[in-house]
């Protein structure tokens, strides 16, 4: 039970580091964009008035003052009265800015408009996206035996035969996934943004949760949002919830895979005759004894990352 | 040598079908967004006379000008000039879209703007996801003998000994991937993009090939830009290449770690009272005599995906 209960602490210590990491990054990135954007925000209202007072509008100026507004739409600077209130490089934005560079999302609603900004968000990255990725393997590892090993091992007792049974299990696993991390939240984000179809929900849940992120549909972006750092936070907490249980399902579906034989369909047939066993054998020759390399087949399956299959690669 | 051969022309294969899916995509794309890009560009170009015409310019039709073509810039239309001879939904853009979509980069710098184009693109990823990391997977397998293993072995014959020689091997790796993937190329993009410094080019290759795509720089999007189908073609070969090595970097990362004891030490210390073996066993009871067991144990590392290390879930 000692062991159990250290365990989880470890992974409640990983989640707390994840959060503090997530508040590092925001604090960082708002101090170095916030004085940019102001600066930019003021530019605009200033062209935005010369424009204004201009007595004729040609195409030539339209179309200069255009361009402008667009370079500065690009980094989230928008002149719209309303939209002019909310600045995304406040605490939660910039949280949730960071929270997109980690989970490799990448909206792009608001992005780095000073070279230390796009320097720092390299430098960031670097860290927080392995980082992120061993937090979502140590939740999902704690979750896989109450979400795949028990319910298998329930159905076989209840009398299906083992393929059957992880069959059965795999169908109910990705109805409960779909339900409660596409269906739902679409529906939510449906009433929660104005201008979102249920179609644009579940598109921005798939979009989001298969880390493409294309950022036509980025939550909690309307001028004057109501606990808009309450929603936000919420987003981030499903953007993660939703990262892990797409991993339980693909890591669930190799298992799957496993028992069907599909794994070695789906696998390359290797090159025998330039490398036979070049996941089997360490990367190093050691020159170990028959005995040793009897020891070490026995304890091979504690050795991870030393297999190909295309599932060491995830849906990115 | 016959094997070698099949297994080539396998790969082969499955990279003629990967820019056969491509290529499928982009004509999907481009059928269904062409005629609804058309159609708000004629309407922009609309609003713009319409807006010219006007003798006087309030702030409140300007605000109410401004959301338009903010909303329009958001589907990548926009109402400069020159600009608009250039469309998104071209083949060449739309492979490239499909392309982003697929690699998970998801720059977002055109979406769709149709709900049958939202609804395709979820059912395009759901299949070109996975496949993409297939073939990423299969194209590794084969770079692991020439860049990993034949390496490493020839340092050990100079007489290095294991671990400084896999140390070695993944230093000069790592600083060739850095100079041909990241310095090369943004150097290049930096000649190629008027707008850019060298500074965001190493910033838009890191962004891509971490797959957080954020949008802010994308390749060959400035107006009349020259042999654009062959650059963004070019651009689509780099994201492929890019994201391999990034792979290949990472098993390679993990394989050292292997040998220095590091996966060990970064593993989670597993539940022992709940699931000793959740990752060892399979996931369903054969119910199997010893003899079966101990077969299985001598074959297990043959049976890839049954392992837990964080390694299984990529960079994203």
């Amino acid at each position: 039970m000692a062991l159990v209960g250290r365990s989880w602490l470890l992974l409640v210590g990983f989640i707390l580091f994840y959060v503090i990491y997530l508040l590092f990054g925001a604090l960082i990135f708002s101090t170095i964009e916030r004085p940019m954007e102001d600066k930019l925000r003021h530019d605009m209202e200033v062209l935005k008035k010369e424009f204004l007072n201009q007595s004729c509008v040609s195409a030539a100026s339209l179309e200069n003052f255009l361009l402008k507004v667009l370079a500065a739409n690009k980094y989230g600077v928008f002149l719209i009265r309303n939209a002019s209130a909310t600045s995304n490089w406040d605490l939660a934005s910039s949280m949730f800015f960071a929270n997109t560079l980690v989970t490799t999302v990448g909206y792009g609603q608001s992005t780095p408009l000073s070279d230390t900004g796009k320097a720092f968000s390299i430098f960031y990255a670097l860290l927080g996206v392995p980082f992120t990725m061993l937090v979502l393997t140590a939740c999902v590892q704690r979750l896989l035996y109450p979400l795949v090993l028990a319910p298998v091992s329930l159905l076989q007792r209840s009398g299906l035969e083992p393929r059957p049974a992880t069959a059965v299990h795999f169908v109910l696993l990705l109805f409960l996934v779909v339900l409660c991390f596409f269906v739902v939240p679409a529906a939510i984000f449906t009433k929660l943004e104005e201008s979102w179809s249920f179609l644009d929900g579940v598109y921005f849940c798939f979009i989001s949760l298969c880390t493409i992120g294309l950022g036509d549909f980025v939550p909690g972006m309307q001028p004057e949002q109501k606990y808009r750092t309450l929603y936000l936070g919420a987003v981030m907490v499903y953007l993660f919830l939703g990262l892990m249980m797409m991993y339980l399902l693909l890591r669930t579906f190799h298992k799957m895979s496993d028992v069907h034989g599909l794994t070695t369909m789906l696998q390359l047939p290797r090159c025998e005759d330039s490398d036979p066993d070049e996941d089997r054998e360490p990367i190093v020759d050691h020159g170990e004894s028959p005995q040793r390399q009897t020891e070490k087949g026995a304890s091979n399956h504690l050795e991870p990352g030393s297999q190909v299959s295309y599932n060491t690669i995830n849906r990115g």
